[in-house]
């Protein structure tokens, strides 16, 4: 379990420390497993995780994978957290949100039990299923404008006062909470909104899904998104975990994740 | 497991068998259990269950209550499934939507691994989180226009066509399946919105939470949304499975079951 409080001073000198903002993605699949591996979910992202401690800041579990394993998942997600321990932020992407009495519910699995730092949350059912995931130490990191295709469904509907959705939701969800305990999604697959989104947003961290498999690019957010802390957490998981389906499955993660940070690093480093 | 096709025609037919839409929430709190069932969620849930049967068509089971409890909330999520066996109607309102390998990887837990025949979906993140979740012989159920106070905050705005956010939401996902796979969540404090959405929708089935503990009114909601094949699911968990802290707890909560299915049937009988 996580005891180290991740607050925002904690996570800004984890970025200045390591000079990057890479989250690594465990979205660990059974049916991608490299053969060498057996099928055991555990030793996989032990091994994706001991290769990419000190090149990384944060790991995202995608608690779907684990779900989809029934009960043995929940047991591998609860190890996994322990796996990684107390030297970098953890992310339940969990995309939860509920009316308040099951939001709270929905806190105390991720925060008390699993003893993650945030959970991703989905807006839409407004205030009272957001706010009960706002706790002290701990953050909420609400989707606004996703990576997928599917984001331009709702997300990007113009409402009557000319706004976009997922603006009018930054702008309500950003009232709920402040910049030391509320981050937002924004998809890599936008980097022109992210220009405008960070305008409109100085201060806040968001969390980049995108870049890799999805075909967002690196530079580009990196170039619209950083502020003087960071204030990105840009995930890669497919791109990283499967780098390499043989038995360097591991050290290929790592270079990838290397790779990466050679880009990182010539922005962090002038605007951290 | 459930191994019986919960399609349309076979849940219509429950529903004129037992003269009833009524579900029941199972969102067990160990904090809230009678003294008598010493913290045994799993009991309470079976007695609940056995007070219950012949009088509610569906089961509704809140995963943020087991989530809460980590590993064993899971054990118990399943063997109060398999508990309530293969006459009724299983929802899992967990509330999920990711992009698309992700929300295949939730089907993948609710429907093959637990066995539930529906799951509640957030539609934030568009088709390609929708979609993964429309399976023969299994049912999405759309967040259209939810029970609690936040839905006002995005649900309700007005989008530059005139129509509400919730409006665009039931009338988009509605081309991704069909009235025989896709139900909407409706909740029972908005009786007037209902009547015309029931007027726009005339064929699908909503689920209707916020009857009971919440306050939404029976009869309005009957009224309301009613059609030839029943056309709802009204869910009370609270008002039910809380009905007594005392040993009497399910005889207490059939009791509110039943109460529930006297105005019930007033109206089922006329329309089916």
């Amino acid at each position: 379990m996580a005891e180290t409080r991740k607050d925002r001073s904690y996570l800004v000198s984890l970025i200045r420390e390591r000079q990057t903002v890479l989250t690594v993605g465990l979205d660990s699949d059974s049916q991608r497993l490299p053969d060498i591996i057996k099928g055991d979910i555990l030793a996989f992202n032990r091994a994706i995780i001991e290769a990419t401690r000190d090149v990384c800041v944060a790991y995202k579990i995608n608690f779907a994978f684990y779900e989809a394993l029934g009960l043995k998942g929940w047991e591998i997600l609860g190890k996994t957290i322990a796996h990684i321990g107390d030297q970098h932020f953890i992310i339940a992407d969990a995309k939860r949100g509920d009316i308040g009495n099951t939001s709270e519910m929905y806190a105390k699995a991720v925060f008390d039990h699993l003893g993650c730092d945030a959970i991703t949350v989905n807006p839409y059912m407004g205030s009272d299923s957001v706010k009960p995931f706002l706790r002290d130490g701990k953050w909420v990191i609400i989707l606004a404008y996703t990576s997928n295709t599917g984001s331009s469904d709702f997300q990007k509907l113009k409402l009557e006062n000319g706004k976009k959705l997922y603006e009018a939701v930054m702008e309500t969800t950003s009232t709920y909470g402040n910049a030391a305990n509320t981050m937002y999604v924004i998809g890599a697959t936008h980097p022109e909104e992210l220009k405008q989104i960070r305008a409109n947003f100085p201060e806040h961290f968001f969390l980049i899904p995108g870049v890799g498999a999805q075909g967002g690019d690196l530079d580009a957010v990196l170039k619209a998104g950083l502020n003087k802390d960071g204030g990105l957490l840009i995930n890669a998981s497919r791109s990283i975990i499967y780098a390499s389906s043989g038995s360097d499955f591991a050290e290929k993660g790592r270079e990838e994740a290397e790779r990466m940070n050679v880009v990182m690093r010539k922005y962090v480093d002038k605007k951290s």
